[in-house]
């Protein structure tokens, strides 16, 4: 198997990334096509005593820069890293791509390089979070800003199979994101989606999921708009670092709290273990006919290394292919047209 | 000043109101008028060995059901304490109102029978909410579940001025939540409110806040329409609740553990006390005529009065008319008509 990579996407491109593909060369036997300006990433390597005479480099002279429109991957963008990649795997140069970079841009990119899976409206960009209970998938994160019924349907078929194949989840609880738990809760996309997604045969549709109970595991997909989704993601990262940096603050104040971590260090490191984004690798945009997988955009060579172990699975458990005959039955699975 | 309680809104009633009115009698020497089925309420605080003399009881038979569809309180339920308490707020024998009971009720009885202040489209619930860097208030959480620019400009207008008159902060950041910073993102209702906020005279609009600062407390008056401010909330809620649980397991797993709690239960007592919510009382229905207050429907006789302390703040700050002088200005001030 052959894994792309984007060596200048992401806040330590390129010395992560190019760690990161080292960690999983070594861990799980892949081949790496490097993408990137081939001098640079040479000198990096040679400056760290990195040696990676197994990487196979693809020159992109140019890097997409993250202020610029997405849409410019298809256009003045086209010798970046990113795009160059995209088009390697378009091209059957290699099984997955992953980036750190502009997650617009690869959201392009991915959708028109790549190009979506027949009968797909619109690639997800899905995220794999941790919960008290166990991962689950969030299914858009952000995007579809904008999105309608058809389209919340297909969310949660993707990330039905996503959950099935990638966290072998055998019937995963499917669950729309709302405001309450009744049917008639939320604004008219979120009461007719209900509807719609309480037909879809071949899935557990449980119903509402009332956000509060989301980080407790109570659905394996959770399916959302990508403005709501991403306000979710983000309340959730943003709640849990706070409440973090607090008790580091609080374990860190004088003599007795640092000698009382000690006592509880191990629960900790547990804890933090079990809220560690990063274990799961990236968000996988769902629905393009090869894996692509969004690598955070601070990734160390760990993340990296995650999000490529991700695209190896996501390759190996065919999940693009199981998309594919998933939606061949069009409007009986769940895929009615707008 | 003289307060009207709910005697019979939410899970712990009529005992834990009864206590939470004793408390605040004694600690604010406000008159309580407490509302529901008299004879139970005696029964009650003789049960229970309560002193209530000093209070004044109004009857009402009936009790206004959580399932019950929150217009009912208009026709069906104009007997439950909450109807009757509300409208005994109207009739003006007493300053404010406190309820656990429904939210939706409650909001369509301050709506309808306390009456909107002349110029508010639509009243809306706030939600005070504790950050690492103090309080905000979120409007609106969840009246308003579909919202217009201008409502969200009145949210605003509605939120600036409780900041400023109940919590003391003089020139309030006022933000927009949103999936990014930029002025383009989002749906259409955020672009153009981003916009329209934007223009507003006498206030010191920030733009937008990336949800994953807002515990983080990077403003005071957040803007959200009903469905994203309810998720705001929510998920803050429900992760922080998580987390909590998911330390107290840490701690209590072993003797190790349960000492090294020693070492950091004040660090620990302190941020818990930072961190509650009912510090801050209940959720205040914003743009009515007459401080209206929902308390949490979980509330114990600590967080009722702590409500009650709201809605004195309320009174005395006179918050309902700061905000009738300032939608008198109309357009100029923010609240152009759809």
């Amino acid at each position: 198997m052959k894994i792309i990579a984007d060596a200048f996407g992401g806040d330590n491109a390129p010395l992560e990334i190019i760690k990161g593909c080292l960690d999983a060369q070594k861990a799980y036997g892949v081949e790496i096509l490097l993408v990137g300006d081939t001098k640079k990433i040479q000198a990096c390597a040679a400056e760290n005593g990195l040696d990676i005479q197994n990487f196979e480099l693809l020159q992109a002279d140019d890097v997409f820069q993250m202020e610029t429109q997405p849409t410019e991957i298809l256009k003045a963008g086209k010798n970046t890293s990113m795009a160059v990649g995209l088009q390697a795997l378009a091209d059957g140069k290699g099984d997955a791509f992953i980036s750190a970079g502009s997650t617009g841009a690869l959201l392009v990119g991915a959708t028109f390089i790549v190009k979506r899976i027949k009968g797909v409206k619109r690639p997800a960009l899905g995220a794999v979070m941790p919960s008290a209970e166990g991962p689950f998938i969030l299914v858009d994160t952000g995007a579809n800003v904008e999105c309608t019924v058809p389209m919340l349907c297909q969310f949660a078929r993707l990330g039905d199979i996503y959950m099935k194949k990638i966290l072998g989840i055998q019937n995963p609880r499917v669950a729309l994101a709302n405001i309450g738990a009744e049917e008639t809760k939320g604004t008219p996309l979120q009461v007719e989606a209900y509807q719609a997604l309480a037909k879809l045969p071949d899935m557990q549709f449980t119903g509402n999921i009332e956000v509060r109970d989301i980080a407790f595991g109570k659905a394996d997909v959770v399916v959302a708009d990508g403005f709501t989704g991403n306000v979710i993601v983000k309340m959730y990262e943003g709640v849990a670092k706070m409440i973090t940096n607090s008790l580091k603050a609080m374990f860190m104040k004088n003599l007795a709290s640092k000698l009382s971590y000690l006592g509880v260090k191990g629960g900790m490191d547990e804890f933090k273990k079990k809220m560690d984004y990063n274990q799961y690798g990236g968000a996988p945009i769902i629905g393009v006919q090869k894996p692509v997988v969004k690598a955070h955009g601070s990734s160390d060579a760990r993340a990296f290394c995650n999000a490529i172990k991700q695209a190896i699975d996501c390759t190996q458990n065919d999940v693009c292919g199981a998309i594919a005959e998933a939606l061949k039955g069009g409007e009986a699975h769940g895929t009615a047209s707008e």
